[in-house]
């Protein structure tokens, strides 16, 4: 049986226990929160959410790249959303790798070098801090009055406030 | 206070009970699920997963972008997951708009048209299917054995595979 299909049959027990079938598209807290995809990472534990309360949109470094901006633009513009969280973290793996190097890595495997890199910074607090900027450069988005960037340690469980 | 201040309450809760310190980089189950950023929508809990099984990787509607394409590369090549779940859901924003009136809206409060967009297929199954087929024309990629994709219907929690 492969790990999809096991995932599965957790799925049909959540689904036999279902009782959130009443919530809103618009989310209840009003917020957005961009984070890391790690597997350490989880943003309904860390910040205390439940089903229906924040937008949550995750990517390779939880870096603020033009497919975050138009998720916030989504996020702010059709359902609401006013606050946005952005999340990285200590032992990432877009930090452990040089970037030039996966991509001539992936050239020289497959004859193409990918459209995209992953930018990362001198330290982790200028990563969070040229997200942040990122989003409060954006011309796309209407409600910039809290964008607060952290760190998260995942040997802790703190976040720390860039 | 703000909602970011009163979540940042709940996070120093988790910090304070925090007994995760020791997962490693590598997912555990060795998948990514790639889904939307809806606030309904909560992998953990459909999929039964824990800190330290799976990347998750979410945007405005679950659609396969090249970021997530970047995401899905760092996924396979640095960190070595496997199997690849692509969710979308029934009642996702960006299926009640038309893309090209949300360019024209930002455009006309901007003054400049967005980089990006939110492409919606004929049916919700055609999207699912059409960010499956994205995976599995990368040239990026290199493991597409398991790549499945479902709707997830948010009324009853049920998934249902494409």
């Amino acid at each position: 049986m492969s790990v999809t299909d096991e995932l599965l049959q957790n799925a049909e027990r959540y689904a036999a226990d279902f009782d959130k079938g009443h919530l809103p598209i618009v989310p209840d807290r009003h917020v957005a929160i961009v984070t890391c995809m790690d597997a350490r990472v989880n943003p309904f534990a860390i910040f205390g959410l439940h089903e229906g309360d924040a937008h949550i949109i995750r990517n390779a470094g939880g870096i603020v790249t033009d497919d975050v901006l138009r998720s916030l633009a989504v996020s702010q513009r059709l359902l609401g959303t006013e606050e946005i969280i952005i999340v990285h973290h200590v032992d990432c793996g877009i930090r452990k790798f040089d970037n030039s190097e996966f991509l001539d890595q992936i050239e020289e495997e497959s004859g193409l070098r990918p459209p995209w890199g992953s930018d990362a910074f001198p330290t982790l607090a200028d990563d969070v801090r040229q997200s942040v900027a990122r989003v409060h450069a954006s011309p796309f988005l209407p409600r910039k009055h809290s964008v607060r960037g952290f760190v998260y340690d995942e040997k802790t469980g703190r976040l720390l406030e860039t």
